[in-house]
């Protein structure tokens, strides 16, 4: 086949399920990967995607994924690292093992997926390797340095190889989504607001309307407009926000 | 007519040209702005956009300039502010005139631009105000201070805008075009590649190459992704640079 | 006279005061310099520094201050530029004149300053050059555009001046002020809360106290800490905040 | 007694050495913590300090040393976290598993050793927490993403926690240590230069020429100067490079 295979791992309803059904709607052969197959499936047959099992926070998963996604799809010319693991607390009540292992899962979950990628990628020269991270991959707030510490790693991760990689062709990109993204189906009344974020009730939408609001939809056409980037003109780091948050 | 409008100002065969050509292919009726008509009507007919004569240093003939525009094709969506007086030298032998008159057409001339765009987008609730930024917008060198300090104050301005106009639905973004662009025609050999910039030489090379080094046309490519992207995932900044650019 | 004589442009009686009664203190010759020269004397007076007039808005004001300085205290070894012409207000109801001399103010009375200081450092291969930012010299907030302008662009001009005297044994420093200052005199009951900071009553305080705020006295020290900085260690920018503020 | 305790971490004849010794000066008892103790003593006795074992990537030998200094010393009023892992490599030659326990022994290290000082601080409401960042902790390089990830994963915390602890009357500082320091006994021909910085020969050199070069004196002053801050004005991060280091 001489469609591009794309790969997406920590895939869900959100920013990773709107880039999924971008890429193949842009004639990408997708494949999304999540811990559980089962909660994924439905996800994945919906928009014509392949689901894989893989877990994130173990490097043998990660590489075993890539094998699959090889023999299934072909090796990938698009890999997204999207999962990450929120902890909240203040200082002291931190449980340090699994303030270790969150740290763990997010930031050498991401090394491993870039190594796997750049290794189908550099003999090719050409590729994409995206991050998705949050307000807290450059601002460590109070009562959240676990979660700090994972997305500020994955944006140094990120940078080194934006300097390593883009050389040999291959585009890396960290995406800064900054504010709460609208669950699926979400209303808009208040879209964007990071207070309301959580709150917002399930409510039949229009996808122009969807555009409105922080929604995953807005946000992957952020991921489809890099991908287009020309390698003549590169970013290598994308801050998005909906219009109403305050930043 | 249903046409949108866009204003370029401080245009030149460069970024702002391959911008200008993008947006006519895009359905824009465009309006280019430089202080030496004769020069800029050439570029603007070749493109079908409409010439205007503008001295991005004066104020008043920034907002004549908008009232022209204004009559002749109506009152621009898009606006890019362009121009920079690029200034380098060591701190002692600045002639303190010709600083304080760099310094000032390049951020009074930003701000005349984003109040008379601003004046015509806030009644109707959306618009795009552009400015293009530079390495020295972010990054201060030795022996390029008034630069720096010109380019540092119109990002100033275009944080600060982003914050006020946002959610009054107008985007607001600063582009970082990191790297010496390619000069029209230039061959791409060594594209991208800062030092050799003001080398390249004349030759007839396809779109496609061009769109490999750090040409106007590969810039103006993100400059027109960022004009799409829907109001509910923007982003205020954007940096670019070729793949080969060290950073 | 061997004691190293001091330049403070902008001076009153918040961070420049406490930074000149420091520098008395310290063994320092200290000039201050004001627009308003009665109003600047007893404050100089009481510290033991000389008052100066001078216009920081005119460039040829600040060379005349210079050679007054030469003339009755030598050059200077340390320099502080403070001052800066702050204009809030939304975009359309900007006054661009006002605008225009509001940066021009800011940022070429910057530049004169760093240039005279530099012309004496520079032969003596030693020297301080130190600037007063704020919060808008590294944050641009909404209707706040044209202060944001000329702070950025101070701090543009700091970055570039330290990369290009350091060599030279001049240390450039740029302090970035984040919060309201303490009004002389202030209580401290909420001490270092932005929003408090325009409402502190007068009261008899002791100098501990005004040290647990965010007191030109607190400040001062830092100022004092940079100057002391042996030139194999410096930092070439400061953010300093209470520690009661948000950020 | 009511000498004022420091424990710093990651011990050596660097830059903790040179603030262990500050400290003690300033009338600090001082524990030093390395995991080699027989090399670590010399040091410790020879700057009337007190050497204790520990492992920087164990969190049980962390607590563990705390405890102990707790024993010996009383709580520590400030403590430095010093150490970090360095990993070198491009991106298809690294280890996962050397990887994954450079960032944990550098980050959870720096995690546990905050969690435990502040556990002893918060009660008093006073304290200093300090981390020795690097040029990596905010620029990640080519050919160094894990050594990048480390260290920025610890200035999320380090921001975080100054965040946090703030109002509570505890100072976090990161240090930015920007260049190659000095090694002991180091001519300062080249100091602060950073290619040289390796090849620096023995030698005997005066205290002052060591505040020439970028030496651990000449760091340790910055360190010193951060603890005097009064709390009305307190930096949270300081970047620290030789007045010959570009940037």
């Amino acid at each position: 086949m001489s469609q591009p295979g794309a790969l997406i791992i920590g895939a869900g309803p959100g920013i990773s399920g709107a880039f999924g059904s971008a890429l193949v709607a842009a004639g990408y052969r997708v494949a999304l990967a999540a811990r559980n197959l089962e909660r994924l499936r439905p996800l994945a047959t919906g928009m014509g995607a392949t689901a894989f099992a893989a877990d994130a926070s173990s490097p043998a998963s990660i590489v075993q994924l890539f094998s699959d996604v090889d023999a299934a799809l072909g090796p990938p010319e698009v890999v997204l690292f999207n999962p990450s693991a929120r902890m909240r607390g203040e200082l002291l009540g931190i449980d340090i093992e699994l303030a270790a292992s969150a740290i763990q899962s997010t930031a050498v979950g991401a090394l491993v997926t870039a190594q796997e990628a750049a290794r189908r990628m550099l003999p090719r020269g050409r590729g994409s390797i995206f991050f998705t991270g949050a307000t807290a991959s450059i601002k460590g707030f109070a009562s959240s340095s676990v979660f700090a510490m994972g997305k500020f790693a994955v944006r140094g991760l990120a940078q080194s190889l934006a300097r390593e990689l883009a050389p040999a062709g291959i585009h890396v990109v960290h995406f800064v989504i900054d504010g709460g993204v609208l669950k699926d189906g979400g209303t808009l009344k208040d879209g964007g607001a990071r207070k309301e974020a959580g709150t917002l009730k399930e409510g039949g939408i229009e996808q122009g309307e969807r555009l409105e609001g922080f929604s995953p939809e807005a946000i992957a056409k952020s991921y489809m407009a890099a991908l287009a980037q020309p390698r003549g003109a590169w970013s290598w780091e994308l801050e998005l926000r909906s219009f109403k948050e305050p930043f």
